[in-house]
């Protein structure tokens, strides 16, 4: 670290701290009375200015919500790719177990406040998706799918990677024409349309936030397809009656580690012994909580399971895994979309909340792209079937063909049962 | 249940015992003095012929044993279709709780008796895959693959479907000319020659099977490649050096529940954060011991992991599972053919051993086969990577696309690292 003369003890103190931190990152820090470097040896990724001393010290008795916070108020700034900024942190942190006291004291009592019950849920639901659809709309694509979407190769556009991916669910639930379907949190409603319209399906979709079932039913009627898909405002505890196909894309991640129990069980009496599921999610290679700041200010009560937390849902009832796809780089390439759209967008975003609001999301997108690139958080699409199910796929071959439909459903063939 | 006169009242006594254990399936159970059958109203799937009181008193107090040894010694014999035979009774069976006080001693017997320690798992292997040569010869394909087959559709041959298998492995783990594999268990041989001569790769193999690795060897050196392969006779647990891919077909079933996190460090140890690695093992849908009378007559200390178990081995290190595919039914198509070919060779097996190993291993086959028809055995082929593999597939689809290996490679993208 370059002493700089103009820093007070204390500053050089807490700016030796942070540095530390952060490892062998080459990054320059700006105070307002001074500017050091890491002693990296290579040229800083970028100049991170901390305005003030209160910035400065958050950052070293709690770094992930001060530096989330500070950023967000302005008070810290990144000059350079904040992208390949946070890409170098993220790296540099990987293998650091975060050993601030404060920030695990911030994580238990989020887990405790941010429970998800019925009442949990419908709050911390309320707190993300509930901002208006006019804001999803500056920067997700046309049908707004607010879920990684499946490039078939990385150049093609949002739009088509997220009609791709709706296909590629219905693909891989081998869905076909009367059968029924329950969706747990059907978002603004786009997949649960897409299956109606594309795979002739009957549709109950169920989510809790308002603003979203009243987006989705407008869409349900302009679209004439009101008598095939029920949105339905309400918790998926409340889910009854038999289907064909339950699916769940994006939602898990807001169920909580404590009630995958029920989540199961909320499967099992939908579809039974002899029906199918998808459920798509953010996941981890090892257990480990999601971002505080992230819970604090972005997704109160979210959790990304990993594989075997999920399985804990489908043993109980004996369901058969039968293809789980890491969509991890997906997800990036989505999350690059996303934040490109976004950018364009802040000032429309300041302009209908605040610039403190405009930041922080930047910074959530950018944050989150970077997860899934460096592979802090991964995506998980498992397929599974209940153990009586009559008819299971023989290979994948067929998600995979250029061919029509029929044709490809044909490959199906019944279990040998 | 018939009341036939000529029956003793201990003869009634355990057959109605035997018959309610079996619920509702429809059998004919003949003694030598009597005939008897159940009251499922439907026409019998077959005749049971138990012969002394000693078998039937068996089949109440230790059902699964007393079936599987009265059966090779010819004490009971089955008249019909074995196979119907024993799916309709796993299809009974399937919710019933094994409520044996002697079943579960066995069990837990066993367990003590077959750990898979060093030792344990030496004698383990040798008691099944030191049988000769010769008698697998009869009945495996040509290429003595004794794993699931991949059938691209569901009448190609078994020849077919063993090569396809084992093109499956090499793709889905993207070999190229020139990098390092290493596999654990690798049966006679046939998967590592197969990747080093068609992908080019280098290959240390390892087995604790002397009659295996002495077979592997001889064709290594026939077919100019122990350049390439190396064929060790050593236990899994002594695999060191780096290299850039692990594989390990139809072993994990092997070691046993209680060394996972071994395993798991024998992998890390070999591909660190960077490698690919490959699983293909008999699993289960939830957690559930192997038949006892197949591990005390067949399988050793075999137990077949959850999806929830084997990823225990994975997590510790961080690994990111890719790709998880169920074989289930390419199991029972490979089972199908497999005991096609048994039951040909039978009176040669017979003579090579005696009829009582004959008409177990008939049982073992029949039964397998069954299991992975009604789905109380799984097929799980789990592809990893470690959380810095520099490349990964963007999408599946090469796996299943009609063109030259090159191109297919040329798929697969670096990761965004």
């Amino acid at each position: 670290m370059l002493t700089v003369p103009s820093f007070s003890f204390v500053d050089r103190y807490l700016l030796q701290k942070v540095l530390d931190a952060t490892g062998q990152m080459p990054i320059r820090v700006k105070l307002d009375n001074g500017t050091a470097e890491s002693p990296s040896g290579c040229s800083p990724i970028a100049t991170v200015h901390i305005h003030d001393r209160r910035a400065l010290a958050g950052l070293v008795v709690n770094p992930e919500i001060s530096f989330g916070d500070s950023y967000s108020e302005g008070r810290i700034e990144v000059e350079g790719n904040l992208v390949d900024f946070l890409e170098s942190l993220y790296r540099s942190l990987i293998n650091a177990e975060v050993n601030s006291w404060s920030a695990h004291l911030a994580s238990v009592w989020l887990k405790l406040m941010q429970m998800n019950g019925r009442r949990g849920s419908r709050r911390n639901i309320h707190h993300h998706y509930d901002l208006t659809t006019e804001f999803y709309k500056l920067w997700l694509d046309s049908e707004l799918v607010y879920t990684c979407a499946y490039f078939s190769s990385p150049t093609v556009s949002l739009e088509q990677a997220q009609l791709a991916k709706m296909d590629y669910v219905c693909r891989k639930l081998d869905l076909r024409p009367g059968e029924t379907v329950v969706e747990a949190g059907c978002g603004w409603g786009a997949l649960a349309l897409y299956m109606a319209k594309n795979y002739g399906v009957s549709v109950k979709a169920f989510n809790i936030s308002h603003e979203q079932i009243v987006y989705a039913r407008r869409r349900a009627r302009e679209e004439g397809l009101s008598d095939r898909v029920e949105f339905i405002e309400d918790d998926y505890r409340n889910i009854s009656g038999h289907c064909d196909a339950f699916v769940s894309v994006g939602m898990l991640e807001h169920v909580g580690r404590e009630h995958y129990k029920d989540f199961g069980r909320v499967i099992h009496n939908a579809i039974g012994a002899t029906g199918r599921g998808l459920i798509h999610f953010i996941g981890r290679n090892h257990k480990y909580p999601l971002s505080v700041w992230v819970r604090k200010r972005i997704f109160p009560g979210a959790y990304p399971p990993t594989l075997r937390e999920a399985a804990e849902m489908l043993e109980p009832h004996d369901f058969s895994v039968l293809d789980v796809e890491n969509l991890r780089l997906h997800y990036a390439k989505t999350l690059e979309h996303w934040l490109e759209r976004y950018e364009k967008s802040q000032p429309e975003v300041a302009a209908m909340f605040d610039s403190r609001f405009a930041r922080a999301w930047r910074l959530y997108l950018a944050g989150s792209l970077v997860g899934f690139k460096v592979g802090t958080l991964q995506l998980f699409q498992m397929v599974f079937a209940g153990p009586q199910c009559p008819r299971l796929p023989w290979t994948r071959a067929s998600l995979y063909a250029d061919q029509p439909q029929k044709e490809r459903r044909s490959q199906w063939t019944h279990a040998m049962s």
